[in-house]
């Protein structure tokens, strides 16, 4: 006797990253309490611009409705509202990708849905992720108990591993804008990618939550590569993309095609999702639907040119310093190479305590991170321009 | 080789319950259509009021918070905001509950953590359900691989039945007040289960979503009940208390001393939570944090008495008529015993053909429900009078 609990969840690593660089600040702040306010924070990876306008507006008109009988909202589609599913819909089209309204399903953000996909699936099968890492990918699959396998990214490759045939995996993540490294892939490359989990009948977990961030002719979504509806589930948020981080909204993509065993997955999908999700807030969706407007899609393009302009400021200061990164062109995220050889604890050690910058160590995204560095455009322009002439400072070139 | 997809699912039986009740009405429609507008449904399962003018206020003010920089908010903590934590601390004291604000986790709705919370035992487990059940409980059982003992309600023990201590199980689902009964168990009613729990080291489900309509000494929360903490999770929500069934928020307890294995559900659930759930929209629980002002506690609970109105006019109707029920005193819900033997689908034809009123047969509810009959108080005070009226004629006395 005695409850059966899930002992995997004992296998999971409690990570040390963000807890070792908040506990290093900390005591670099006692030490330093005369510079504290010079400290700049180039590691956060989440948005500082506000909501645009737009979306603020939708939100209130959509707490008055609320506050009406008349035009009051009580439980509603679990798998989402039509008015922002369409929507969603209209954006694929974009990029000439056709969905069917009933294949996208409204989240409250694209970490629920990447953790509850495994719902799924059985526990005890094999999880494909680059490395280095988002560590969820990793942590969700470990609480359930399944096998990891690592394709390795590196300067070789341009932080964008290729699939080798003679591994065999049931599920393969790939997260393109990639976090950490910023790396995109291109066509070619996700259809080796699509090419190599159709041969073994394997799942692909498309992270797009960063498809914003894409310019020019880079695929924004995996649906862009034919056969990917037959192998692919998509994963995307407002987050990044609308300034949502606190708000809370997201869609997953789970085509029609996509059937195993006999088991078509959209409809698991909607099974568990009817099951154990109630939908997201009608005054969050309202707020989604806003950003597709005339109005909202010019202000949070604002937005991201406002990252954007971030990036390219880390990216020009690391050009002039002859120093190799991925990212930055597509992504908020630079991935550098850290200076002279050091590692990426020490060179953390050496920003922080020679020019008050705060990054994050590559390391701490997985063992092929080690000896490279993450810098995010999410800061001002002030500071992140003031935070790359003391990187020039301290590297003395 | 292929993809191990979770062949659980396929062992969800379709509820046809209100897929049906759909089907009947709209036929009903067809062939009635001079007599459509006299139809009234009192088998929503949904409030119906608008959210609180002091909840409105609140969404309204957050929204504006969110536009500005200096107020913006982005990602919060997955377990919820401690303002919003420490209210529901404060209220449970009125119930001389001492909780922990560790032990309180912010839920998009207690649907959500309900299902969620298998995550932290193995598939395969044996879970004890009431009959009749919400089907949630038995579906997200289903899908885990987990084998369901029903417990018996029936008139015999006014539909609130004792645990049997030869029928073993690791989880228990309570929930109390009851849907679809409306029955509410006593401190001793709670107690006999707290002690079965813990004789066989299982762990109570407790659903607490219609607690606010508790009347008197009756337990709002388990956690009244000495023992409890030791070995029961509650689920609550604002869907009920405060009109949140479309703005969804709800919160979870997971008390310190439950330990099993050697492993602390709380922390585990917090693992989990951190890993798969980026929390409650900023906005969602600020409103939700208004329910517990002053102004915000009186407006809620005129919506409550409003419901309780209905009840008593419903439950006045059935007096009259001698038809045994229960619910109605603590709940939003009235579980009629059919009259005349009638089993439930008949009296559903009979209610709808004759004084177009719709229920719900309790027989969608399980096997137990058979003969009996939900209606619910989420209708207006006038068309519950007037369904009321209809009612006694139908029934002739």
């Amino acid at each position: 006797m005695g409850m059966k609990v899930n002992h995997h969840y004992q296998e999971v690593k409690e990570s040390y990253l963000f807890a070792e660089i908040s506990k290093r600040i900390r005591e670099w702040q006692e030490k330093n309490q005369d510079k504290a306010a010079q400290l700049i924070r180039m590691g956060i990876g989440d948005v500082t611009r506000p909501l645009p306008k737009e979306v603020v507006k939708a939100l209130k008109a959509a707490s008055d409705e609320m506050g009406v009988a008349e035009s009051f909202h009580g439980y509603g589609p679990e798998q989402g509202y039509d008015f922002l599913r369409e929507e969603i819909q209209s954006y694929y089209k974009k990029f000439s990708v056709q969905l069917e309204k009933e294949e996208i399903f409204i989240s409250d953000g694209a970490k629920s849905d990447l953790g509850n996909i495994l719902d799924l699936f059985d526990r005890g099968i094999t999880a494909l992720v680059t490395d280095p890492v988002y560590p969820v990918y990793v942590d969700t699959n470990i609480m359930q108990g399944n096998k990891i396998l690592y394709a390795r990214a590196g300067e070789e490759n341009g932080f964008l591993p290729m699939p080798d045939s003679s591994v065999k995996a049931d599920l393969i993540y790939l997260c393109s804008p990639n976090n950490p490294t910023g790396a995109v892939y291109d066509r070619a490359g996700l259809a080796a990618w699509v090419d190599y989990a159709r041969a073994q009948d394997a799942v692909i977990l498309f992270d797009a939550a960063y498809e914003c961030f894409v310019e020019g002719d880079l695929p924004h979504s995996i649906y862009e590569i034919p056969g990917a509806k037959e192998c692919a589930i998509e994963f995307c948020s407002f987050s990044k993309k609308a300034g949502f981080t606190g708000t809370r909204c997201g869609y997953t993509v789970v085509p029609d095609k996509l059937v195993f065993s006999g088991q078509s997955l959209r409809k698991m999908w909607l099974r568990r999702q009817t099951t154990k999700f109630n939908g997201v807030s009608y005054i969050v969706q309202k707020a989604a639907a806003a950003v597709f407007t005339e109005q909202g899609e010019k202000e949070i393009l604002e937005n991201i040119q406002y990252y954007k302009e971030n990036a390219k400021t880390i990216m020009a200061t690391l050009d002039s310093l002859g120093i190799y990164y991925t990212g930055g062109k597509n992504s908020p995220y630079v991935w550098m190479k850290c200076p002279d050889g050091m590692d990426s604890w020490s060179f953390f050690d050496k920003l922080l305590n020679e020019v008050y910058v705060v990054g994050t160590p590559g390391a701490g995204f997985g063992e092929a991170g080690e000896g490279f560095f993450r810098l995010t455009a999410f800061s001002t322009h002030e500071k992140t321009k003031e935070a790359m002439e003391r990187l020039k400072t301290l590297l003395g070139r």
